[in-house]
């Protein structure tokens, strides 16, 4: 990999992985299930989104490791030509199909069989080498939003313990078959100054290719966000990419840019759409609104995006209240390409 | 219009209305609410789909006619550019939201409000003139599979009494403002010779742009099916279209457009898409079997629609496994295009 510092103030760069290449700062639309939940890779690909994230947990459920692996990895099975990050399924342990945590890892109920899966730091490596993501992502433990010091303390410290063992096992299988496929830590210690202090500085310790912050967008205010970041990024190296987990809200990817985050995801814009709040410059539209049945103006008549381009208001209106799905498709095309283009500007 | 009849066998020609233009035989795919169950226009347009077919019944119901008219019509409403057909709503007789018939037309309970609406043969002909589609078609009244000789020489009489009341209604409408529509007639009688051959002789007395063949693919056989064509087709002016409603099946096709019937709907790619039988020279395909899950070729090694160039059966295996809509419209780009191409070579 490479990520090439372009400059520091505003912090810009490139980040190059197996000759995939993206712009930092960067936005990552959630593809869990190898697909955009009706958009696939010949969207994002119009859009102009040159990475995305993927959940290896969900894909290991269905279809299974072994069937992506099989069918030549995760890029030439979705036909996604850039780059694609896997989470773990360390934040699914707050899902409803997991079952219970135990010393060497989580244990979720398979929600397609009666069966259950143990993820261990070692499995969520496998997991993601065999479908051939170009970033993994470390396994972590990640407590909630409210957590005590205590419970706080403990996850952090399971975190720490699993990353050793990821980077331990990721270590080997690259060593046995090199991919080149790089591996993310993950800084937890909720909203505590002394515990993202401490994680900060041993995750960074070990040689990750990028560091993640974890454990944000779970409920806190902006400025108890912005002070985890504040906290750690004494400790970020200038020369590795810094991914803070679940955040898509313009005004909240602005504050991290500014305080040099370079990559992001959320289910934000996507969510969003399928509820019919699109997004524009102008603020937030909700597309139901009686008002726009008789609008046939585009979403936004300065956007560039396909469905702007094409449909108007009065359509996406009567698409979402006909419930088809067709409407999803088109409004994630939107505020993705709000969000991808916004990105930009931030 | 013009029907510019090219070959008389096999029957062949162009079928231009408005500027726009259609080869014949041609198959229409069915767009009840103004899209596609998952697809889109550009969706139609990249598939080489040059006419659909809309429900205005439907559409009144949702959004309502005043709201595609205030639009600049349904062309322009969801941005198609090809020819729009709109059934009118007597086909519904048979839906679920049906409440009863009377004299003079159709009554349905409104599914999205507690009210009721009636179709009069006047009301089909406003809603699809205020559509502005280009083929509209009569309010008729059909006699389900396994109707008595009383009640489909019922539905008949009816039919022909709103065949006429439709003529006028929409003669009205055209001299008052001129818009170029087209309408069709319907014929009926069932599974009775002698009411098929005086529905047909009837309606084609009458100065209609075009017949359509209806109460056919209601539960029949192919034998049955092709029994009422025969006995229809010597009153069919050789200068007019004709259209058997809702068929879709290659098989049947074929037969008929040996028996010189120009054009078709039917839901039947797009549904079967939904649920994974996909169709190609080589049969029907059932996607969700568990030997796709490895399977890394196109649908079809000789199809060149969107989704047999860049996604594998596996990745519909999946798609379709995780009920992802994109899934229904990879599927259903496939089955059009399939239907599409098969017609030109049936």
């Amino acid at each position: 990999m490479s990520f090439k510092l372009l400059s520091k103030s505003p912090r810009k760069g490139i980040l190059t992985v197996r000759g995939r290449s993206v712009e930092t700062p960067f936005f990552m639309p959630v593809a869990t299930k190898a697909t955009g939940k009706s958009i696939t890779s010949d969207d994002y690909e119009r859009i102009g989104i040159r990475a995305i994230i993927s959940n290896s947990l969900h894909l290991e459920l269905m279809p299974g490791s072994s069937v992506i692996k099989n069918n030549g990895g995760l890029h030439k099975f979705m036909n996604y030509k850039g780059i694609i990050f896997t989470d773990s399924g360390g934040f699914q342990a707050s899902s409803k199909f997991f079952k219970e945590k135990v010393k060497k890892g989580l244990i979720f109920n398979n929600p397609h069989t009666t069966g259950t899966i143990k993820l261990t730091p070692e499995k969520a490596m496998q997991i993601q080498y065999d479908i051939g993501s170009d970033v993994a992502i470390v396994l972590d433990d990640m407590a909630p939003y409210g957590a005590s010091y205590e419970e706080a303390k403990k996850a952090m410290l399971k975190t720490h313990e699993w990353a050793l063992e990821s980077l331990e096992a990721h270590k080997k299988l690259e060593e046995e078959n090199p991919t080149g496929q790089l591996l993310f830590g993950i800084i937890q210690g909720n909203f505590y100054e002394d515990l993202r202090r401490e994680s900060a500085k041993f995750i960074t310790s070990l040689p990750f290719d990028g560091f993640a912050i974890g454990g944000l967008a779970i409920g806190e205010t902006q400025e108890e966000m912005l002070k985890a970041i504040e906290w750690v990024k004494e400790y970020l190296p200038e020369d590795k990419p810094r991914y803070v987990m679940g955040v898509g809200k313009p005004e909240d990817m602005r504050i991290l840019i500014e305080n040099g985050i370079d990559c992001f995801d959320s289910i934000y814009p996507t969510k969003n759409a399928r509820h019919g709040t699109l997004l524009s410059e102008e603020g937030r539209m909700s597309i139901t609104k009686g008002r726009y049945k008789y609008d046939g103006k585009p979403v936004s008549s300065t956007c560039e995006c396909h469905t702007c381009k094409n449909y108007s208001r009065a359509y996406l209106n009567h698409l979402t209240k006909v419930k088809d799905p067709s409407g999803h498709r088109l409004k994630s095309i939107h505020n993705l390409y709000y969000l991808n283009s916004k990105i930009k500007k931030l």
